[in-house]
């Protein structure tokens, strides 16, 4: 006896060990927490399937060689292997991406429906503009806590971003950068950055964004070799000051474990090119040089003047930032910023879910009591 | 022309490319940060070094097709290139580790050199035990902050284990906890873990710890497909509670960029069997269903009570931790723990390494003057 899945390929079988660890029996489970109460590592590994009885259209029992019986809703089993889920799933943009709708109102984050909304287009394009955010000190670190959290580094909880010139990093100049990702020396590194912009009284200090999975699609087309090379070779970053030293060895290109590239290392102050082959070091070169390129080209960035009370956030390894030069005798220009954990977003998205099937079943209740 | 390396198999040409981007010239560093000034990636590809000039035993002018020359240290090149750096490698231990020299003392953690021992013992051997650290509550905090930096959660800043029947986590029971990793559904998983003991006044709950580059290796040998399953195939995470739900596809077997192994993702009660053919997935069981013996082997284990008054501090993905059960009624059993990131304790030691130049140098001094 055997469960199959129907693909397009014909049927492919469904390991019985697979279906038994993923019991939906209440008595298996924790109440509270749902883990498991028993260890599927102990499971024997020549279970087998003994009989499957339907019981309706989507839920059947099954049972096992070890005595197990229970009944399995279908569509739960479907959905996982299908993979299926409610994550919003990235998708690439370039210069023509409709920025109004990657602004959102500071003001209605209170709201399930719009804090979703907002979630749901970092999720997707890797960056949001928070708008009316107020302009007092620390303000960020309310709305870091409100979409994640907060990741201490050397530059503390947060930090200041105004022209000082003998700040620890170039950051705290009033010159150009060039599109990059920060932190790359950090283990972990950084996984969202805001900037919240307090004052600008400058013309320039202009921002700039580019998505670098379409950077990464161009390059992958062009120079397929040299796309390897940044995706397999770890190169070294570095960063120092007074009191620190942190160097760390990672790949140009970040992969999740499916393989799939969600964004790069990339800071052209801080990386150093690995040792390799003469060949291989020119065809490495020459990729990066042409990925620096990509990130820099008009077609794929987006520029902006972040005004004050404006709050941008940020993946930090897919959305390369930048700005352009700006002249402290125009006047002030002070932003502060802060690093957040990855998952913190994907967190409250599945929050906003969770409150919004609780407000329908409400709102269903009140309807039956009417 | 062309610089070499002399390696046992010949001679290997060291990249000008390579070369060029290491510069060491002051005028091409940034004062403050180190950092380069120029944009290392606009370096042309075809690069040349025309000219070499010994100028003494270790350094040498170099002259490059662009017109840049400059007299480089050879040992700082030659240590990079030999991969040698001051950071402990880690070794891996089974249950006859000299549990003695990995206990420290919190009150000498101020003292540069013990203070430099200690974080040696962690970066080798994956955990230390902190000891005489005072019982008042969110001291922990302060230790934390002093190896490195705190890992906000769900969970918090930090996080109470004591027993309560309706906590959100198994580890809020008085239950047997098997060798596991914490929070491998959180994206980044938290690099190292706290637990600090206010009060254990029963005679159970015994603190377990493994070191899963020992089982690794064991794996390894006895069950090759087996250990490359594990490495390659992502594995689902999952946590759910009332305001939560947390879901991430991991593999098993963590690697640094090297392909070196550095520890696990491995929570029995939290994953998911991927999808994969029967053969495969009966192959994935019996590994990970070994690997679990392995972890619980009393040869690779150390069992301890954690007293009063000492912290443990251990890599969370290295170092998998458990606890035997207790009996609530001899007794109050009050942990408190937290997370921290990865890097916390290289960037620490390395801090120390920079304090003791600066106190040699001072000494120096001293005895020139004298």
């Amino acid at each position: 006896m055997s469960l199959n899945l129907i693909t397009a390929e014909g049927l492919e079988p469904v390991s019985p060990l697979w279906l038994r660890e993923r019991t939906q029996d209440p008595e298996q489970l924790d109440e509270v927490t749902t883990q498991r109460l028993f260890d599927s590592h102990a499971i024997d590994v020549n279970l087998e399937l003994t009989a499957a009885r339907p019981v309706d259209e989507t839920h059947v029992e099954f049972t096992f060689s070890d005595g197990h019986c229970e009944v399995y809703d279908l569509t739960m089993l479907a959905h996982e292997l299908q993979g299926i889920t409610p994550f919003p799933k990235p998708e690439s943009w370039d210069a023509s991406i409709d920025q109004q709708a990657q602004r959102v109102d500071w003001e209605k984050m209170g709201n399930n429906e719009d804090f979703q909304k907002a979630l749901k287009a970092y999720l997707r394009f890797g960056y949001i503009i928070v708008q009316n955010v107020p302009t007092d000190p620390e303000r960020i670190l309310e709305v870091a806590g409100h979409f994640g959290y907060v990741k201490d580094t050397n530059f503390g909880s947060y930090f200041e971003v105004y022209s000082r010139p003998t700040g620890n990093d170039l950051a705290y100049r009033s010159v150009a950068l060039g599109p990059h990702t920060d932190n790359p020396y950090r283990d972990p590194v950084p996984g969202i950055q805001m900037l919240h912009c307090l004052v600008n009284e400058t013309t320039g200090g202009l921002s700039t964004l580019v998505d670098s999975l379409n950077a990464l699609k161009q390059l992958k087309a062009e120079m397929p070799e040299g796309y390897e090379l940044l995706r397999t070779t770890p190169v070294g970053f570095r960063f120092l000051d007074a009191g620190t030293e942190l160097t760390t060895r990672r790949c140009v290109i970040r992969e999740n474990s499916d393989g799939e590239p969600i964004g790069v290392n990339y800071s052209p102050r801080l990386d150093h090119l690995p040792h390799m082959s003469l060949e291989n070091t020119r065809r490495y070169h020459q990729a990066r040089q042409r990925l620096g390129q990509l990130f820099q080209d008009p077609a794929n960035e987006i520029r902006f003047q972040l005004e004050s009370g404006e709050l941008m956030m940020f993946d930090n390894t897919r959305v390369l930032h930048g700005r352009t030069a700006f002249d402290t005798n125009e006047g002030h220009r002070h932003l502060q910023g802060c690093y957040m954990d990855s998952d913190g977003p994907r967190e409250r998205f599945a929050t906003t879910l969770m409150r919004q099937r609780q407000q329908q079943a409400q709102q269903e209740n009140r309807e039956e009591m009417a």
